[in-house]
């Protein structure tokens, strides 16, 4: 995966371990598309400064990924989840009782909502 | 939950985010029961230091929590679990053919490993 759109999704777990200016900067950067110098000028502050927090977060973001491995769990439980619900497909095709094949309907919707 | 109850279970989700020799020393307090003084006598250290380090830690793992609440959405992952696997159950007892409540047996024991 690309750096850039892995920290944006990294900021989607994170961010909120981030303090709330160093959370702006990095979602304008990131998420937003602003250059460092756009950033500078709506921060009321340097260029470099801007610079600093974006390399600092962008470090911290990858070492909480790398002890907490929320993305990591996250996107192996939607691969779990999808073969799972392609499992309860195949077992609707088996079965003609309509009655039966709307509760694994039912099933399959309660695993994409909350699981 | 008793508070110490709570931040033994917050220590498996968050102790990652401490340092080594704070990992220990919580460990030892919330999981092992040992007293400060020989937490203190173990780390070759005081018996205020180790306070301090216990005290700090303990409101560092609440505010993980209150941030990340990993422990929670994991409960409540665990408690939608559990229900979609009852429909499961309930829907096995609809059906006769072996082969189908096989294949839903096999799909409830997917959810437990794997989700």
């Amino acid at each position: 995966m690309e750096e850039r759109v892995l920290i944006s999704f990294l900021l989607d777990y994170y961010s909120v371990l981030l303090t709330d200016k160093q959370q702006e900067i990095m979602k304008m950067y990131y998420n937003e598309d602003f250059s460092l110098g756009e950033i500078a000028e709506l921060s009321n502050t340097s260029r470099q400064a801007i610079h600093d927090v974006i390399k600092r977060c962008h470090k911290l973001l990858l070492e909480y990924e790398d002890k907490l491995k929320l993305k990591y769990k996250d996107d192996l439980l939607n691969e779990n989840k999808n073969k799972v619900i392609s499992k309860l497909e195949i077992l609707k095709g088996y079965i003609s009782d309509t009655e039966i094949t709307t509760k694994i309907e039912e099933v399959k919707k309660d695993i994409i909502q909350s699981l």
